[in-house]
């Protein structure tokens, strides 16, 4: 007898079943690690990318982009993925199998933490001399994979392009443009939703971990003098949250509790902390089945110096869903090094100081021979830049009467001056939330699964947030009826008319009908019944109690609005 | 002297200048083909897609999908795209410069159309000793160039997997599963709004020739013996639109004369284009500027039996935008034919008919030793399959008791059988509505786009449909005075609660706001001045015409509603 088939397995079969989510590529065998959503898939994530521009875009006033996913190898150069956005994977050298050496290390050594470095992993691989799980041959040496999709951009070989592995970097590299749409006030945020890639070793888990995925990203810059304090603070400081520190204990805290006992290290990311837990609850998680925990710090993203996760539970264990990340000046001090562009801010301080700053001085003997009769322009702009804007580079490259000049290092010294400065130039720092809209969206369907019985049958329920369910009320005629459909495709346009997402139907019993419905979360079905051509009624059934209420067709919409509102405000 | 910018160029530096559209990876030199959506041009574009959802989501009762751009070589070689996606180049064999042949071509020899074909192509190369216009130094043979972007799917190299040129084949892969969704009905339709991808030898003209680019597609399944007639032509067959057929004189007819005299081959591919010439105004296109024009023979994808292109005159010329195109029964014959799946639909007739058909008689001689015990089941297995099932193909999958099997040709033979039958099995065909979102989008710019005089300054005005503007309404303080600013933003709040996009900003004189507001079509601004604190009245600018009309405060949100629906209706 085999096992009953786990939780992930019975969602992804309703998923499939009622057109939410269909393995790619599946007429082809299919392709581990892509998914396609289905008509209802795709509206219900079209509802919670929407609640999520309600908080970031409508709520933070945080500006969207769109930008491309390839992406030239210059910008993962500079951000550290083309070094460091790798796992260590072994080959088989008979099979050909290949299997990411932390995945095996935990099979076969049940309870132990592989080591985090491919040197120590190499040791322990030659140490207790393991072999291919399937056939016992020997393995190859542990090596780095980067996890980028690679490709060429236009003809010929020479340009590679990687497709982005997050929609960050978009942000970085419009810092400028996005700096001067803000009219040069800090802060402010960008975010992003759409397509990230990581080219998986070994994807699993339905939608979990795929290859091709959605996320929806901000990035909010800030001045980091002023990240200690957040001015909308205020409005989820008595959240209270499961958290789970990198050090001591698991705790129950609010927020501000968390801030002032130094669990977390500042206002500006529990802020987000406390946005991200309200949007997963509004979303349909469950608050029982949520915790925040603080990286452990050699488990930090190359970029980042801190960072939360949201994790749900779910049927296989704790999942993160959103990091919530301080990526410090990282990677603006990344892309200006690497492109040479200056990529900092200005503030204004509130009255003029006197202050001490090291500046460049120009090297007359170098500038005069090099740069003939434009040494004097480039002198002068030399001494306008700060000494640090050269920390760390080969060159500056300067705007010189409208060219971009290179000035090479040995054209300037650096000097230190005694100034009034009316304010300062610096590097913002940025606060990011970064959302797996796939693993959010697979955690609601778990946790909005029930599962009962009716009449000897195995029956489903979906009990999604009538705010985010793919239809959120179906018109049925009690029986296949012409008298009876009309007046139920009528109700159908009238509502739909209203915003309302609908459906109608008039095949099979109604009592299928209903199962059809709970199985993909509508909140409420109506029936056009005989008594409706008599005195105007309907009923309304909601799928949650079952319960049936009579009311009058004119009442309908209002009746539903408050219904649909009542549950968005619960 | 140098030439005034042409219209291009302009309408690319106001959408970079303010936020549209900013040219991706410019810190890094930028790379051709690649643009990133600003915070406005970003909104026009969601607005812009949902606009597209109001008439083929809502409207046609399309289900929309979301699958990877992602996908394995399979999927291209049953298309045709890993054969025939590709454009003839040429490269220099000194400078390595790449060049495509039919665009050198007609540079070297304006008037003259280019062969089509690669063999055609290379005789005029060596025929008219043609040289790399760089440097006079011999070129390449002409060689076809896949225009897909490739890529490798997990470790190794085993795995090819190509970034999709169409968001198309999704729908056709699925086709099984929408079929199912829709409870067995045709016709339906399937959408998506997504990325696609061509890897352009030479892109340009900002956003018209992308290497990843925004489309919105519709796949509608019909009865291929149904499709001359559609259900609701009535409400385009009165439409008069400008046509340039692929014979005869171009001409304006309305899509019911175009219907009738057979300008268009039926009522199925007429409603599309009459769809997509309301859609395309609504959005904000010139009607003067927008025309149809049927594909020459030679023109047409290798999948396309007849196709239309909405085209819109731009400043470099007829620009094709959308194409409607009659893929007929191609792709799913193709995917059928390489996955070995049934890709078909069943129609049930009105009443029972006698039909002769032809159906596979079982080879007992090779199925007996080739199945054994199985033998029995396959044979009856093959009795119920249509012969045509098997029609160029080299085997059939059939499912005998769960397992699938493999049958090979020699196991059956043909068989003319009369029979009393209840429906048919069919191949559906498609008719592809296919949109280019950044096209539509630059076109709209370019349209709207008008430029004046002002004080003896260059003033730009974006006339954008209220319907699409980034911003809707602005709200401004007559003067950065406390009392003033705190009454603009409460209004702001208000309207913007109200689902109206607002702005509100209190810096610069008032001329200046409203030129800011000019320049990215915000419709309409209002001014809270002094006599707003007296008598609670406002002023409201008119974009086009620059009239001020005073109202009371609270009449603003109706009298703002009723503006903003007045002009969506126009």
């Amino acid at each position: 007898m085999s096992a009953p088939p786990d939780l992930l397995t019975k969602v992804l079969a309703l998923a499939k079943r009622r057109g939410f989510l269909w393995p790619s590529y599946e007429i082809y065998g299919g392709v581990a690690g892509f998914y396609d959503y289905g008509p209802l898939g795709a509206q219900l994530k079209a509802s919670l990318e929407a609640l999520w521009r309600k908080y970031y875009v409508a709520g933070e006033g945080f500006a969207e982009l769109s930008a491309p996913a390839v992406s030239p190898e210059a910008v993962f150069r500079a951000s550290g993925h083309l070094d460091k956005f790798a796992d260590v994977m072994v080959e088989c050298t008979r099979c050909g199998e290949a299997f990411r050496a932390d995945h095996l290390l935990r099979e076969l050594y049940p309870g132990e933490e592989p080591p985090a470095n491919l040197e120590d992993i190499s040791k322990l691989f030659s140490d207790r001399n393991i072999r291919c799980p399937k056939d016992k041959s020997p393995l190859s040496e542990p090596f780095a994979f980067n996890l980028m999709f690679r490709t060429t951009v236009g003809p010929g070989t020479q340009r590679t392009g990687y497709l982005r592995p997050e929609t960050a970097q978009a942000m970085f590299l419009d810092f400028g443009l996005l700096y001067r749409f803000f009219r040069e006030k800090l802060p402010f945020g960008a975010v992003q939703i759409g397509r990230g890639y990581r080219n998986e070793i070994a994807p699993r888990q339905g939608i979990i971990r795929l290859r091709e995925f959605n996320m929806a990203e901000a990035e909010v810059f800030f001045d980091p003098e002023r990240k200690r304090t957040h001015p909308r603070f205020a409005q989820v400081a008595d959240l209270r949250l499961h958290l789970v520190p990198n050090e001591g204990p698991e705790t129950d805290l609010t927020l501000g509790e968390a801030v002032s006992r130094g669990v977390m290290a500042h206002e500006s990311i529990a802020y987000f902390v406390g946005i991200t837990a309200n949007f997963l609850v509004e979303a349909g998680i469950d608050p029982e089945r949520l915790r925040f925990r603080q990286h452990a710090r050699d488990e930090m993203a190359h970029y980042a110096a801190d960072c939360w996760d949201a994790e749900t539970l779910l049927s296989f264990g704790w999942t993160e869903c959103v990091g919530i990340a301080d990526r410090t000046c990282f990677d603006l001090e990344a892309h200006m090094k690497h492109s040479g562009q200056d990529l900092r801010a200005f503030v204004r301080y509130e009255k003029p100081q006197t202050a001490e700053r090291t500046t460049l001085a120009p090297n007359h003997a170098v500038l005069g021979p090099r740069f003939k009769k434009d040494a004097k322009a480039v002198a002068k702009a030399l001494e306008s830049v700060e000494a640090c804007t050269a920390d760390g580079r080969d060159f500056l490259e300067l705007d010189i009467e409208g060219r971009k000049l290179k000035i090479d290092k040995d054209c300037f010294t650096e000097k230190k001056i005694s100034e009034t400065v009316s304010g300062k130039w610096f590097t913002p720092h940025v606060i990011e939330p970064s959302y797996g809209i796939d693993r959010i969206l697979y955690s609601i369907l778990e946790h909005a699964y029930f599962e009962t019985q009716k009449e000897g049958e195995d029956y489903f329920v979906l009990r999604l947030k009538s705010e985010l369910a793919p239809v959120q009320a179906a018109v049925f005629p009690l029986v296949n009826k012409e008298e009876l459909v009309s007046v139920a495709n009528d109700m159908n346009s009238r509502l739909r008319s209203r915003g309302i997402r609908t459906y109608t139907e008039a095949a099979d019993s109604i009592g299928r009908r209903y199962a059809r419905m709970d199985e993909i979360g509508t909140p409420f079905c109506i029936t056009v019944d005989f008594d409706t051509l008599k005195d105007r009624t309907v009923t309304i059934r909601d799928r949650d109690s079952t319960k049936q209420t009579r009311v009058s067709r004119e009442d309908l919409p209002a009746v539903l609005d408050e219904l649909l509102d009542e549950i968005r405000r619960g």
